[in-house]
């Protein structure tokens, strides 16, 4: 069994992994605990918990975490989690367990579920994109996940589609996640939208809502959310080509409403060479456990 | 001793290679062939010839070719060579000399003999950049050549970096190569310039003296081209970062038109993550032997 959990800015998924099935899950809060340490405290009652409840053991920890570092196992400095700080938490729930604790970014955690387990099975060369409030990545390049020397590459969300474009989160212009995530698409409609009304709910559901009913701004936003995912797709395979790309989350999630117009524009900005070899599908992971699922192919405990 | 040819549009360089060092050279005409297998005949000839006045043997063949495919050993279908078809050229000269050979694009090339006898050295991510007629490029990721599972991975100039922008030699438009390149930098100085007449010689260099005689549309060339090489560079680090990029190629070479507004640029262009981490330089390989080296690279014979 490997325990996996999945860090949220919100809750926190935690789950026993058995072969490639979560065979038994708990969810925390994020927040509201005194401190990291509290925090840590918190995980680990809850693996034990779900262990006892099932009378298995664990070899390994695999946590994945928004802006966790693979090569240090901390969380540098999170935006969107409660500690201002770097938190080593692979070394504080090792130190709790005695197990071997495998942190690294929630992106990377995505495309290694996907791989092991997912939608990525069998390639050596696999890109997984995760459309949520951002859009991250992870790229699988020969058969191993790319870090690279400082531990943070795979960054697609953040190559420029159009210089001196949108502002993006990160203090630049122009980036793939300024356009194409569920923030980025909010910002297309408003920019289309005749009915801003639409936007006082929250996420991307009531754009696609709107899309469904006909709504003119809306059709146009997954048009052209596909067009700037195209190129930011195509710029990626231009480098490291790999033989499958992975959508993950929500937004990819909506019928066919975005994946239909990008599979006409990915193909259309390939470079000729690219052209008609690059698998285009959404993840099959179940999604309330594709984070648990991640986090377990962190540790790189052997393949099912 | 590694025999090591550079094949180009025009002419192809042959030298012999022992350690870091070319030891000797020879240079014939790439067209005026009957055909492929008489080019074949002359380049062992040639290889033979030098062997035979430095009482040499020879180890292994490298070749670097435009549209080498290092997966097949052959060149395929190189717009700028005398031979519409597919050559395969790695399986013809080791049949003629009994030798391994090895054959892949001359970007790659450029890419491993930066990295085993340049700039590029101690590096385990490395990006080389080749500025010519086209942009060219070689990952290094991981300490291995990135070739992709298609044989075709690391194409950076054609990478879009202006949506809907100028036409490029590929088909599609607002490629980098359709900026960054001598094609690139003439059309730019073309859009801006006030003087034509300085478009009658060929190649970047009339545009590099106008820059230097104080040209207000030749310096501006020059700024345009470094803004968008740097937003190119900067994607590249954003998906696969390498410690070190080193641009190869006469456009670097003149002086610092390019590269001191590049360095500026280039850093304002990186993800906060990546800034000041990614060394910037330009070849120190003499420029005659560049091609040779990089194809006796490509052999993967022992590290000197």
């Amino acid at each position: 069994m490997i325990a996996g959990i999945d860090i949220g800015g919100t809750s926190t998924k935690i789950g026993l992994v058995d072969g490639d099935r979560v065979v038994a899950r708990e969810r925390i809060s994020t927040t509201g605990h005194a401190d990291e340490q509290a925090f840590a405290d918190a995980l680990v009652a809850a693996v034990r918990t779900l262990l006892h409840a099932h009378k298995a053991e664990a070899s390994a920890i695999g946590v994945g975490a928004p802006n966790g570092n693979q090569h240090t196992g901390t969380i540098d400095r999170a935006p969107n989690l409660p500690w201002p700080q770097d938190v080593p938490l692979a070394r504080m729930l090792s130190e709790r367990t005695g197990l071997p604790c495998t942190l690294g970014n929630d992106a990377n955690a995505a495309a290694l579920g996907e791989w092991r387990y997912g939608a990525g099975r069998g390639c050596t060369d696999l890109l997984v994109v995760t459309l949520g409030t951002g859009l991250g990545s992870g790229f699988i390049v020969n058969g191993q996940l790319l870090l690279g020397p400082f531990g943070n590459a795979g960054e697609l969300g953040h190559t420029t589609v159009v210089m001196d474009g949108r502002p993006c989160t990160c203090g630049r212009r122009g980036c793939l996640e300024a356009y194409v995530s569920i923030r980025g698409m909010r910002a297309t409609y408003q920019e289309l939208g005749e009915d801003p009304g639409i936007l006082e709910q929250a996420g991307v559901l009531p754009i696609a809502t709107a899309a469904l009913n006909g709504d003119a701004s809306a059709l146009q936003t997954f048009r052209d959310t596909a067009r700037w995912l195209a190129v930011g797709l195509a710029n990626a395979v231009a480098i490291a080509p790999p033989q499958r790309i992975v959508l993950f989350g929500g937004i990819a999630r909506n019928g066919d409403l975005l994946t239909a117009p990008l599979r006409t524009r990915f193909e259309e900005a390939l470079l000729n060479i690219h052209q008609g070899r690059v698998e285009l599908c959404t993840s099959v992971l179940p999604e309330d456990d594709a984070g648990i699922l991640g986090a377990a192919a962190l540790t790189g405990m052997p393949m099912p």
